[in-house]
C-alpha cells in the first residue's frame, strides 16, 4: 500500500470490457496516477479477477487491490447463485436477471473509503446507460446522488475534499467504447466480459454481455481477440 | 434464509448498546419481524460477533446473518488497523481517530442489497448524533441522502418499493437510549461496547465507547451489568 495522497483516482477494475476501457481513459488520456479495485464478491466463475489483474499490470497499476465482499450471502442474482444466466436476449425494457442487489451501490461505497484513505479526489467507474439501460444503479442520477451522499457521510468530504465521481463511458455505445480503448492502446484479449464462460475460460457467446461485445466489435469492423465457444 | 418478504425489517446488529436498543425498538415497541445484520469487517476484536448473535438469540430472531467485507484492506482506522485507541478524552469537536471511512455507507449499502433481496421495506440503524457528533456517517442528512441514493440505484426502489432509513436513537442521550433498551426489557450484560477489549473480553473503562457508556449508567443510577478491567 502506497502513501496517502499516492493517487489521484480510484478505478474499478472487473477486467471487463467496459472497466478496462475506463482505465485506459483515466491513465492514458487523463494522465492520472490510478490504484484500481477490483471485487472478490462470490461471483460464480473467478476468470475476471485473473483479468483484473492483467489488465492492471497493462497499464503499469503499481497498487491494484482485490476487496472481499460477500454478496452471494446477500443473494437475489443469477451472478451470485444457481439461477440460470439469461441467454440470447438482450432485454432492455426490464431490470435483467443478472442485476446483482445494490451491486454498484455496494462496490462504489467500497470504493469511496478506500479513496478517502489514500486521499484520492476521483473514482472512475466504467458504467454505461446505452447496452444497460435496465440496471438503475448505472444511471447518471444514482451517481449524483451517490456523490453527494459521501460528500455528507466521509470524513474526506466534511473536511471538504470532494470526491468526483467520472463516469467516462456512461454514453457511449459499445463499439464507441472499443474504439476508445483501441485508440488508447488497450489490448482487449486481456478482458473478460462473459457472465458464464466454460470451465476453460472461454467466453459462451450468448449471454447479454457477449450478445453486446460481439455486436460492438460487429459494428466497428474489428475482429474480438477473445476465444468463444460457438 | 427464509422466504422473500419474510421480513419487515432488516436491523444493523454490531451487538453494542445502540444498535441492541435499536432491535428492542424495532422488535418490541413497533412489532416488526426482524432480519439482523452483523458484519465481520477485519474488527480487530471478535467479541463483537458473538454479542451480535447473543442478543439476536435473545430477541427470538432466526435470520441472523453475517456478512464478511474487507475494511481492514481499505485502512484508515484505529478499530481496522494498529494504530493505537484513544483512551480517557471524549474528543466531541473532530472525528476520531476510530472513524472507519464510509463505514456506515459501506454496513447500510450492503443492508439495503439485502433488504432488496429479502423485499423488507425498513432498515434500522441505531446511530446517534448526541455522543458521536464527530462521525460524519452518524448525521440525519447522510441518511436522508443515502435513502435517495438506493431510491434510485436499486431495483426494488425503482419498483415503487421504498426503503426507509430509521434511526430510532438519532437524538438521544446515552442515558435515554439505556432508559429505552430497560424499558423493553434488553438485557445489557448480552451487549459489548468496548474498543478495546482485555484478551479475557472484559472492558476497558477507557475508550470513548466505555466512557459514554458508563457515563450514561451513571447518569440514570443504574448499574452497568458488564465486567471492565478497572
Amino acid at each position: 500500500m502506497s502513501e496517502s495522497g499516492s493517487c489521484d483516482a480510484v478505478v474499478l477494475l472487473s477486467g471487463g470490457l467496459d472497466s478496462s476501457t475506463a482505465l485506459a481513459w483515466a491513465v492514458r488520456k487523463m494522465g492520472w496516477r490510478c490504484a484500481t479495485l477490483a471485487f472478490d464478491y462470490g461471483q460464480r466463475h473467478r476468470i475476471e479477477l485473473d483479468a483484473s489483474a492483467r489488465v492492471a499490470a497493462a497499464f503499469g497499476i503499481v497498487q491494484h487491490c482485490v476487496l472481499r465482499v460477500d454478496l452471494a450471502a446477500i443473494g437475489g442474482s443469477a451472478l451470485t447463485s444457481e439461477q440460470a444466466v439469461p441467454k440470447d436476449h438482450q432485454d432492455k425494457s426490464s431490470i435483467p436477471a443478472t442485476y446483482v442487489p445494490a451491486r454498484n451501490l455496494i462496490f462504489l461505497s467500497m470504493a469511496a473509503a478506500f479513496a478517502e484513505a489514500q486521499r484520492a479526489t476521483r473514482l472512475v467507474i466504467g458504467a454505461n446507460i446505452v447496452d444497460y439501460s435496465g440496471y438503475p444503479d448505472c444511471r447518471p442520477e444514482f451517481f449524483a446522488s451517490f456523490a453527494k451522499t459521501i460528500k455528507l457521510g466521509t470524513k474526506a468530504g466534511v473536511e471538504g475534499l470532494d470526491l468526483c465521481i467520472e463516469t467516462p463511458l456512461i454514453h457511449l455505445k459499445k463499439s464507441e467504447i472499443i474504439a476508445l480503448g483501441l485508440e488508447l492502446g488497450l489490448d482487449y484479449a486481456l478482458t473478460h466480459s462473459c457472465y458464464d464462460p466454460s470451465a476453460d475460460g472461454r467466453a459462451c457467446g450468448h449471454c447479454d454481455s457477449c450478445l453486446y461485445r460481439k455486436q460492438g466489435f460487429a459494428e466497428l469492423g474489428r475482429e474480438d481477440p477473445l476465444p468463444y465457444t460457438i
